[in-house]
């Protein structure tokens, strides 16, 4: 409760959110701060006087039912779901969580699926269920080119703790980057040598026009023969189809994935019973709500002191 | 060859190995010193007079057919073959590999076997074959204890490998160990102790008298429910039909086996239909022959100049 003068105003935070449960983010929002008034979306619910969002997946055009918005923040890294409504309310400024912890934990989900690959695990499980013993000199870190496609916060923390843990390390993005003991490439024109030197590929890259199914066959078999791929930024950045040729070609050794253009992964899709896709349930990137409520709680006061705000995002170039 | 006075003798290296393809071992000698005389032993060779024996899973007996032998060297870091021949040649000594790249290479076979529990591909393995669609916060490094039970070379070298990539990390020995970092257990008493704080439990332990069966129902039941279980040392170790009781039962999550008690594999052994049990087939230790040939070698001149011997092993201690 703020006191203007002789006006008392209740701020509010609104949390949208579809396909995730409100209540960790509802109890974690009070867990920072007891007195803050937040509110749970409802399908049915009149027009909010809220000037702060909280959202996931929100449905397109509701946003339009808070005329008093001045910050929307996404629960995550990601903000394609804001880019997908046209309906979004003009000049709010949107903002994202950048969560130190959820880069930390992404990486470990990507350390976990590339040494899966170096060691063979996707072979053998494959094997073993026709009891079939053959042993292959597994490779080693050192041996191995991990190529990130992306080198935004997630993608930039991975390269260099892949470094760390011996992997020779390729980065490629947008604009020009800088990256101790990470070999970086920029720009379309170089997208041909990144991957050509790339062992295991990790796409991290935001979902924009440029990006949207850049994963697809003629990227793939650009690939070295044998290689592995690895999708943890939108199902959208993979045409499916050409995923399944390229493993059934047998350019591509294997992929894991963990997000789908449509999310559960419908059960009749082909990428389940493919032996030689790992699909995760989008468990990559769970933030967990204590962690990063304190930033949102931090941009919701410098949102009522009129102030910069964290993490902003700029939707012309989608990140 | 070597000339003493006016004798003039062929020194012969001999390899003797079983299930275990020995050209690559002939050409790794061969390159460290194309003088050598390497002779592969065959099941219809003569008594031979072979001073230095290169042995794996040697057939019982067999050395009784080398009356000048010297020196016994194991082809690997295990020498419970010798220790299983009781026609072994009294008062030759034997010696071991102790290949700093094998250290490494098990231990990323075991970084990849501790990670995929992290980060619940197991689970997830088996979800896609049902289409089910689950999220499952991971665990992580921090929050994992891992238990190594065994601070031999290998041991040490996980434990602080572990250590250094985030992980708890407890270590269990029959001799006490200081390692920084890592708490350690000695000794039968403190066995319960160390059981009952690990969360992935690695057997890299020496296989004696004292550690056959070791990995059994009563010590399953000693972990926390929900453990996994991972045995790199030797077949023996495991009591197969507890592990399986143990995992169906629930009290164990699960199970990475890369060592049986008959290797390969048979194909009718439950452990290859088991859907919590991630059979490997004993790649975790494959030693390169040109990476350790090169210390075979030191350890055969040595014996030529009657020298103490490299990684000379204690058949008493069984280790």
């Amino acid at each position: 409760m703020i006191n203007y003068g002789d006006v008392v105003t209740f701020m509010t935070i609104a949390i949208i959110c579809v396909n995730k449960d409100p209540m960790p983010w509802y109890e974690a929002l009070k867990a920072v701060d007891p007195t803050l008034n937040v509110q749970i979306w409802k399908d049915d619910d009149p027009p909010s006087d809220a000037e702060f969002a909280l959202c996931w997946n929100h449905p397109a055009g509701v946003l339009q039912n808070f005329p008093k918005l001045k910050c929307i923040c996404s629960m995550g890294a990601g903000i394609d779901h804001f880019l997908a409504d046209s309906l979004l309310p003009k000049g709010v400024p949107l903002v994202r969580i950048v969560d130190p912890a959820l880069a930390h934990s992404m990486f470990e989900y990507l350390h976990a699926a590339v040494m899966r690959f170096v060691q063979n695990f996707d072979h053998y499980m494959r094997e073993q269920s026709q009891s079939f013993w053959c042993q292959r000199r597994a490779s080693t870190k050192a041996a191995t080119t991990v190529g990130l496609m992306g080198l935004g916060h997630l993608g930039e923390y991975a390269a260099r703790r892949f470094f760390d843990d011996g992997f020779k390390v390729l980065g490629w993005s947008r604009s020009e980057k800088s990256l101790d003991g990470v070999e970086t490439f920029c720009g379309a024109q170089s997208l041909d040598d990144f991957l050509s030197q790339t062992d295991i590929l990790i796409c991290l890259l935001p979902l924009t026009p440029e990006t949207e199914n850049i994963l697809d066959l003629a990227t793939f078999r650009k690939l070295p023969i044998g290689a592995s791929v690895i999708n943890v930024a939108r199902g959208a950045h993979l045409v499916d189809a050409d995923l399944i040729t390229a493993l059934d070609e047998g350019h591509l050794n294997g992929a894991c994935l963990d997000v789908f253009r449509e999310e559960p992964l419908p059960s009749t899709h082909r990428f389940w019973g493919h032996s030689r896709i790992l699909v995760t349930p989008h468990c990559s990137s769970l933030s967990d709500p204590f962690s990063v409520t304190p930033q949102v709680v931090q941009n919701y006061r410098i949102m009522q002191s009129n102030g910069q705000l964290l993490n902003q995002v700029d939707p012309m170039r989608g990140y």
